[in-house]
């Protein structure tokens, strides 16, 4: 098995993942910046064309960030970041969701259809009109989630789970291309410095990233 | 344990799951079309404020459509719509994600910032200015998916998943709301046809579907 790797905030947060879990991977290298991912010779392995993925040992590859999460959890014994009761995972899958489709989702593509556009106009269908209102939508549901967070640990209640990795990889991106957190979100704010100071934080960070000037 | 229910294309979506499955619930209706969904009595026990929701017998609610499906998945014997092995079930959320990320989220939101913006611009933050390049954007991801399904029967293969659940339900109310599917995705299309002989397909129906000229 091998993790089809980059900088970028996704690849990032798989990263992230792997270190919470202890778990190692050898590792192929693609260059994102340079489009890499959007060539035939990887399209024809991933459709979707995004990174990061996953080759599993039969050669076949699985793609989608949290997808592959969810099924190296699955794999690897030891303390899983999902939840071990059907409860748990399902709770921990509702929150991963709520997060990509109401925040991350929305700043991603906020940076793809404005700071970003240079690099993906030509990768993807861009929208630059919805740019504006995508930064706003995810700034109020950024204000929901602080809300619910006044009395809980993490983004799912009391114990890390992925939606945490998510959430986190993505804002500590956003901070870097004009999406910065909004300093009023205090349970947010205490929550990305708890995030942050995690090892995993430093240790999913491609070699590339301060070169590149992002964190991803 | 009951399904919190209501006429719409997300409820339908578990709704189609559940009949798929076998699996028989207690329900409780609320009035989407009136919006109880986004008041204080609901938002409480669902604070992501969308239907349909899944209360467990501990009292719990558990949201977000693919989520409720899955845990549903696990939690009863019988034929799995996700698949047995680790790996069939981590292509089956990719394939969920995909869909959903790719093209069932932004028909939604197409809808709800144009022909639905009436009925949706006091409970989410919509971008009207958005809604036609969203839509675009999921017709060009039909063709991409349109070509991959060139030699299989479903969305992720040779087999039934939830993606096909999620993917048809969308397209079943697209259709009514000003989305029709382009005819020329000769594969789309006939899996569609498929997918609507489905006993699953008629079944899931809201009784009110009729009544409020969608198929929700």
């Amino acid at each position: 098995m091998k993790l089809i790797n980059s900088f970028g905030p996704n690849p990032r947060m798989v990263r992230m993942f792997l270190v919470e879990r202890g778990i190692e991977l050898a590792t192929e290298e693609l260059d994102l910046l340079a489009g890499e991912n959007r060539q035939a010779a990887y399209t024809a392995r991933n459709p979707g064309g995004q990174m990061p993925a996953l080759e599993l040992d039969d050669g076949s590859v699985l793609a989608e960030t949290t997808c592959i999460c969810e099924y190296l959890d699955e794999k690897h014994p030891g303390q899983s970041l999902l939840g071990e009761s059907l409860e748990e995972r399902a709770s921990n899958r509702m929150w991963t969701r709520r997060v990509e489709l109401n925040i991350t989702e929305n700043i991603y593509n906020a940076f793809r259809y404005s700071e970003g556009l240079e690099l993906f106009k030509d990768r993807l269908h861009c929208i630059p009109e919805a740019a504006d209102g995508l930064k706003a939508k995810s700034r109020g549901q950024l204000e929901w989630l602080d809300g619910l967070m006044a009395d809980r640990e993490y983004v799912g209640g009391d114990n890390l789970g992925l939606a945490d990795l998510v959430l986190y990889c993505c804002l500590d991106f956003a901070a870097g291309i004009g999406q910065a957190l909004n300093p009023e979100l205090k349970n947010i704010g205490a929550w990305f410095q708890r995030m942050e100071q995690r090892p995993s934080a430093q240790g999913s960070l491609h070699p590339s990233s301060a070169a590149v000037g992002m964190k991803g």
